[in-house]
């Protein structure tokens, strides 16, 4: 890499420091050294430490307490975190994994214990709020019910979205935010905006299987770019893509990625934004956990970074609202006309009454409060599991440890083989997908993903106990030699 | 064309005898020949007769009367049917006409005279019956609206579609039908399920905008098919077509075609469905329309003559029920697994209480007794609108009659530029679309196509009388060379 590619001073002094916090030489809870003392120390100027501070505070891993400096964080981490992903350095064609549609794409039997979702169910969200909104939206636009709705969704439903999108740090115009079918549907839009088939589009690795799926939809090639399992993906890894790759779009989850659940700090998310300027490069951001973000620090979006409309900003309300309503929104920068015909022409528009129903949810004065008691309720399920993980998998496991969200990604001893532990746990009646299914080419073959958003019990617990036990056994035998 | 191309002779004689009903030579309510007095003349089988009276019968030409024969249909036409159209010989890309986009594609301001919609709009659909299902459904199955649904659709709506599809002469499994965000998107579907960008689409000549719509944004190809106004697309070009170009799959609407509203008798669809198989070409079939043909013989689908899986069957309740509900479905035959993946990668399904709505109101008791009442109510119209346009337009002006439906098609003296026409409409705040919209390259630049779905009040017959004086001021200035 050129000397140019190294990463700026603060991000190198802020990953010095992680690595200090992490290895234990400096302790939780212990204090760090003054700004004005590392500056010294280092020879810098102390607004880069300051800088390098931001990025360890935006990461968890410092807290600042005024008037008395800068500490490690106290938070006990359990386990050490999975080890930075490799990428790989060639654009491939996706063939998405067999297992990932059966494990993730079908619904399973009822009988089975799923550790498949990442998506809180309705034991977890507000039902009877959702089923008033409904009701009373029905009844309020009843007409709508029997016109054609306009293709970009309900105006008020847009203005509504606007609004929401100012916790995201954005200011956004109504006329230019597009209502669609949710999530993926905007992201898939979005795609064949900026691209056709046979283009190069940027990802995480490991990311979301739907991700994989719709690269193959669409004929696309993945780039699969080393991805921090706390920071997200490594800019300097894209970068050197970028100048070495015919790369037309990035697909990023900025705020808790799928599956790690790494949150890009907000330098990062402004130096992307940047990248994406001087690279022409499509960036489609997939904000979609924001509101699962335990930090309000972590929901301002590179959107809120982008100054010439190359960011194109996909989010729904399907992880903390409703899924049932299957509705989503995009602001596609600079590529919104061209999104727009691909919508018109597609199925034209989704229902109003929905639409509406939405708008009155995310306007109400008690949503706040309820994604506040939704992320506690997580997070009380998160904690259990991961006294669950620390206490029951095979010694050398690595976990992430992310900062919200319903998903871990476990890293086992390379002597696990999670596609053949996947069938033990199927055998009683247990779903896990393993690592293999949120890449290319086989990689992640010692890694898992468990996702507890789906039904919880104490059967879960059990099953997760004895998913542990079965990997331990697992690693107890020396893989054989493939 | 080959011997071998020359219509069945059924057809032969069915044809000759409806230019005799038209052109008067058997006069409205006159006996028809016996069917062995026709036989013995022709010198035909008997049963060839009867077969070309039962075409005759289905195009509401003639009526049987038990144990009198068969009469010549007394209802009256008030104009001269447009012509069959010539369709063209090459496919060509399709750019669609920008006032297409103008007048079809945006929302109109609410003091314009809109006669563009080909939809009941509010105030010839039951509200209420909407909205009761929908507040029912919300109420009976509020956990869906907190969970992710199957992208195939709820498997109680797909049931209640099966069970719905046998008033099409459907016999269809539950397992292989898709709900999907409307007819258009079961459209997109299917055209993506069968083709890649370049490939040639067949269509009827002209042709409803969103089909040339569709088929640029897939950068398809459209081979216009000549069309008769009455009896829709002709398989005998068609065949030639197949014959001699690289048709890859055809969009057509067998009953109500738009904006002809012409009807395909039965004996033609049960020979475009062999045509199909013969040639291996994916039928898509678009029968939004079939709940409001006046007829019950227009409501069998080609689809129920198919028995290798080469039709396509797309349908919604948007024209009858609910457009707002914004819900479709397709059974999409030999290709239901490719359309499955594609949807699956695309969105990943609809709202499903909107789904189990939709299912309670189709099979609710009342609902063909809603339908006869939707479709007597549209007959008044459409008989207002007739009457308006007999004494209101043009000498020279010909319309088509369609069975049903709320379109019509005029064919204005040459002179006639409704391009221009249109703009002077503008000016006095109405709205018509001209017929250059309803194919490529500017053709049907002398027609117009009158939809009276929207509101109706006093005013819109004014504003239709507008219309025919401005086309009579037009008609009487000889049209200048181009």
């Amino acid at each position: 890499m050129a000397l140019d590619d190294s990463p700026p001073l603060y991000l190198q002094i802020a990953t010095q420091m992680a690595e200090l916090i992490r290895n234990g030489s400096l302790g939780r809870g212990s204090r760090m050294p003054s700004v004005r003392e590392l500056a010294r120390q280092r020879g810098v100027a102390q607004s880069t430490v300051v800088q390098a501070y931001h990025w360890l505070e935006d990461a968890r891993l410092i807290t600042a307490r005024p008037r008395s400096g800068y500490f490690v964080a106290a938070r006990p981490v359990a386990l050490p975190e999975p080890s930075v992903s490799r990428g790989l350095r060639r654009p491939r064609d996706v063939s998405v994994d067999w297992l990932g549609q059966r494990i993730l794409g079908t619904p399973h039997p009822a009988d089975v214990i799923s550790f498949s979702s990442g998506t809180p169910g309705p034991d977890l969200l507000d039902v009877d709020r959702v089923r008033r909104a409904v009701t009373r939206s029905a009844q309020r636009h009843r007409q709508l019910l029997c016109t054609y709705p306009s293709s970009n969704g309900h105006e008020d439903a847009r203005r509504a979205i606007a609004r929401y999108a100012v916790g995201l740090g954005c200011s956004l115009n109504p006329e230019r935010i597009l209502i669609t079918g949710g999530c993926m549907d905007s992201i898939s839009l979005c795609l064949r905006a900026v691209t056709q088939p046979g283009d190069v589009v940027a990802l995480e690795s490991p990311t979301h299987f739907s991700f994989l799926e719709v690269l193959q939809g669409l004929h696309l090639k993945a780039l699969e770019i080393p991805t921090h399992p706390r920071y997200g993906i490594s800019l300097d890894a894209l970068q050197l893509a970028l100048e070495t790759q015919p790369v037309k779009a990035l697909l990023v989850v900025p705020t808790l990625s799928n599956p790690l659940g790494a949150c890009m700090p907000q330098g990062e998310r402004r130096r992307l934004a940047q990248l994406a300027a001087q690279h022409g490069l499509a960036v489609i951001e997939d904000a979609i956990y924001s509101d699962l973000a335990e930090q309000d620090e972590h929901r301002r979006s590179v959107k809120s970074y982008d100054a010439t409309g190359h960011v194109m900003l996909c989010d729904s309300f399907s992880k903390t609202l409703a899924p049932g309503l299957r509705l989503g929104w995009v602001e596609a920068g600079r590529w919104t006309e061209p999104l727009r015909r691909i919508k018109d022409m597609q199925a034209g528009g989704q229902s109003p009454v929905l639409e509406l129903a939405l708008a009155d949810l995310i306007g109400q004065t008690g949503h706040a409060a309820a994604m506040r008691q939704l992320r506690t309720a997580i997070a009380a399920r998160m904690d259990e599991v991961r006294r669950v993980i620390a206490s029951a998998f095979p010694p050398g496991t690595r976990v992430s440890d992310p900062p919200g969200g319903l998903l871990f990604w476990l890293e086992l001893p390379r002597a696990v083989d999670t596609v053949q532990l996947h069938q033990a746990f199927l055998d009683e009646r247990i779903l896990v997908p393993p690592g293999t299914v949120f890449g290319t080419g086989g990689r992640f073959r010692n890694c898992l993903r468990i996702g507890v958003g789906g039904d919880w019990t104490a059967d879960h617990v059990r099953a997760l106990r004895r998913v542990g036990e079965l990997a331990c056994a697992m690693a107890a035998v020396p893989r054989k030699a493939a």
